[in-house]
């Protein structure tokens, strides 16, 4: 034995990162050659990165954070208004993504804002619902800071009914008000009267009805995991194609409808509504991801996203190492297929708290177990296949209540890693709806997009900025 | 210009088929080779295959029956008890596959017959029963005779309640009972006093309300073919899994149900009853596929399939241009995944009418659409793969209406070829439910199960006899 421990007493063996030239030629050369995949970092200040890479913390932090997003349950509680359950005292309304002011909001967002100062009565003309919006009379704040999700705008306000779902392992609560079904819809942007009329329809029938419904079950409520799990079975990826979803929900609920003591044709209504409405069960699944990302919050040194979420100016993010502080950048406009005569010169830019799908690793994130998603979101089966198992790139574990049978029951990719996002500088896949750049138009179709990379930029720099020694 | 018409004027163009090693050996020599993918047939007489080949009807004669297959719709127009709808007066029990003698008969076919007198009050005892079946005094005849399939050992009796589907384009009808639900059921060979009650409630309380339900939709009356396709989209392959269609129909005939005047503890049970059974669209998938079939009966000089039944203990088919002749075969055991504690050697040879589904091109030829479904029938996700694929070198056509997500929205194998069944030896690939071998056990398992040849053997030598010119 020499000094170099008999380095060089037999033949060398070869570790090879980078590009093949030089494993191809150590190789030709009868050199036993092990090739690393490796490829330089994407984005990101090489001392971030090497900070993040160094801190200890990390591993076990993740690890917690993750275990903590896969624990977590979903049971439907009760439906019950937003100004029971939610802290929204005096004219306050609720919207998707990150903190957002009246003057920077799109389109779709102040219809629908507009839209719910119409249904609550704070005004009574379009110009009146402007006006207070514009002075700042009401108050704006983001659905992710009361524990609330909403799809599209998420435009939330005290009279609305909430599905209020639990996570029996943490005990954690999280909200979503009702789905209003496709075309011109709130939250879509759209507020015209057929907006109104199915807005009190929702306030003085639907909600009741299905409140009394929930509550009946409080012995037995509904396993809304278990239903997003079956959904992958049945050819839907829980955010832009909810059909088996939906048909499961209705079928739990449906007893308990009919049992609910209303005018027969109250009850007649709920049925053909609900049952019409093949996105019903998107607002339930919402919720069921925050719940799982919120057990996932404050935990130091993870590097792992709690929020992906867009307000239709802004895309925001939020990490477990970070609490509740936003990263964000500009929302991306979608790619994707049009309704009717619309095209893409109609689309808003991403808005919307659905992205909570992708964070929690179904939508975008499980297009396998759903390829004919593609006929709605556009790309191909091949392209659907392919983006999960990239997604796997980015991801901190494989969810395995959340099995997708083509890839033969491999969990769903899930737990996106900001450290993995800027290694690879893959971005997370999100399908989502496409709301109209004019405020009022409803949706105009559904696409993919991406986050901007500036919000991984920031989210890693902070997460480097906390990980280095005080 | 010789009289060999200038074919030795350039280089040959040679077509080669058979074994690789000859057209190796020539494009080695530069020359223009184009393979032909050939086997010689794997079975039936050299003449019989000949003067089939050379059947000047055949194309034309396949070509009419596989586009009046593809051509047929399926509507849910009616739901009767069978003595009102099918000829079966006195003392009749249908039951599936082909003709049945009930000294041959199998333990679970036995089994449901016997409960089938006890329901309809012929017998009061199991020795009574099995008295007056062996007597010859109670007529059985194959369901397939009556326009009507049946799943299982597919016995049908006066008393029961039947679904009555048309096809709008033929006008043709079939007819279907009222599916159990699983585990200890008639159609399985139980009979005790468990399945006779759900029998009696399923006469007195859930066939008078679907009947109420379905004709009061007259006007609109549901598109049972509309949603076997979907659910091709959404993880069924509707033989043995008919979850996403079992939803899709309760959801269609819930309001229906609601507005149906009965006690509303009997609209919940029904309710309940067909919310819980994720085969409850099983029954409407079968007359669909029997009425596609149906509308390709006749067509002389066609060598498709138009029937593959099994009662038990013969496995039976029928052809295009064979018209109501039965070509049978010993019944396989099939092979697959068993419930509780029970084993292959509890499991009875292969029995019911659901083979419906692999002539039309769905179920087992439709399993890639499935892949969840290699869980209860075994099997791996790749098996069910390259099982639908297999099945297209089976068949005449793809069906553009029955579209596979997986397969790039590719078409479900249709129309069985006798003439390729006999040139590649391969079978058709069925699923199905087990029954127990012994009468009253219930069901076993599921799994996976062919034909015999010997049907092919058969249906492929009169198919030629009546090829041959007179």
């Amino acid at each position: 034995m020499t000094t170099l421990g008999g380095l060089l007493d037999g033949p060398p063996a070869i570790v090879a990162a980078g590009v093949d030239v030089f494993s191809d030629a150590l190789r030709a050369q009868g050199a036993d050659v092990h090739d690393v995949e490796w490829r330089p970092p994407h984005f990101g200040d090489p001392a971030d990165l090497a900070a993040l890479a160094l801190d200890r913390r990390r591993a076990a932090a993740n690890r917690t954070a993750v275990e903590r997003l896969l624990a977590a349950g979903s049971v439907l509680v009760d439906v019950r208004p937003a100004r029971e359950v939610l802290d929204i005292g005096g004219r306050m309304l609720l919207h998707s993504g990150p903190p957002l002011l009246w003057e920077n909001a799109s389109g779709p967002m102040r219809g629908a804002l507009i839209g719910a100062c119409l249904f609550e009565g704070w005004a009574s003309s379009v110009e009146d619902a402007e006006k207070i919006l514009a002075s700042g009379e009401v108050t704006l704040d983001p659905c992710h800071h009361h524990r609330t999700v909403g799809p599209m705008a998420g435009v939330t306000s005290p009279s609305m009914w909430m599905w209020c779902l639990e996570d029996p392992v943490s005990g954690g609560k999280a909200f979503c008000n009702l789905n209003e079904g496709l075309g011109k819809v709130l939250r879509m942007g759209a507020f015209n009267d057929e907006v109104q009329e199915r807005l009190r329809w929702m306030r003085d029938v639907l909600g009741p009805v299905l409140s009394t419904a929930v509550r009946s079950r409080a012995d037995d409520p509904i396993d809304v995991k278990g239903i997003l799990a079956q959904m992958l079975q049945m050819g839907d990826e829980g955010h832009n194609r909810n059909r088996a979803g939906s048909l499961m929900a209705l079928r739990e609920l449906s007893p308990s409808i009919v049992a609910v003591e209303a005018p027969s044709s109250d009850i007649a209504a709920v049925l053909k509504f609900a049952g019409g409405n093949e996105h019903f069960f998107l607002n339930l699944g919402m919720p069921t991801a925050k719940l799982a990302l919120d057990a996932a919050r404050d935990v130091p040194g993870s590097t792992m996203l709690t929020v992906m979420s867009r307000n239709g100016t802004e895309f925001g993010i939020q990490t477990a190492g970070t609490g509740d502080r936003w990263f964000t950048g500009p929302a991306q406009t979608p790619v994707g297929l049009f309704l009717g005569d619309y095209g893409p010169e109609d689309a808003n830019p991403d808005i919307g708290d659905s992205a909570i799908m992708e964070t929690y690793g179904v939508g975008g994130f499980a297009m396998a177990a759903a390829p004919a998603i593609v006929r709605f979101v556009g790309g191909t089966v091949p392209d659907a296949l392919a983006t999960t198992e990239r997604m796997y790139q980015l991801t901190l574990a494989e969810n395995p209540a959340m099995a997708i049978p083509i890839m033969g029951f491999r969990g769903s990719p899930t737990g996106i890693d900001v450290l993995k996002v800027a290694r690879t500088g893959w971005l997370p896949q999100i399908n989502t709806g496409m709301a109209g750049r004019v405020a009022g138009t409803g949706q105009v179709g559904a696409g993919l997009v991406q986050p901007p990379q500036e919000c991984f930029e920031q989210a890693l720099a902070a997460l480097a900025e906390a990980a280095r020694p005080a």
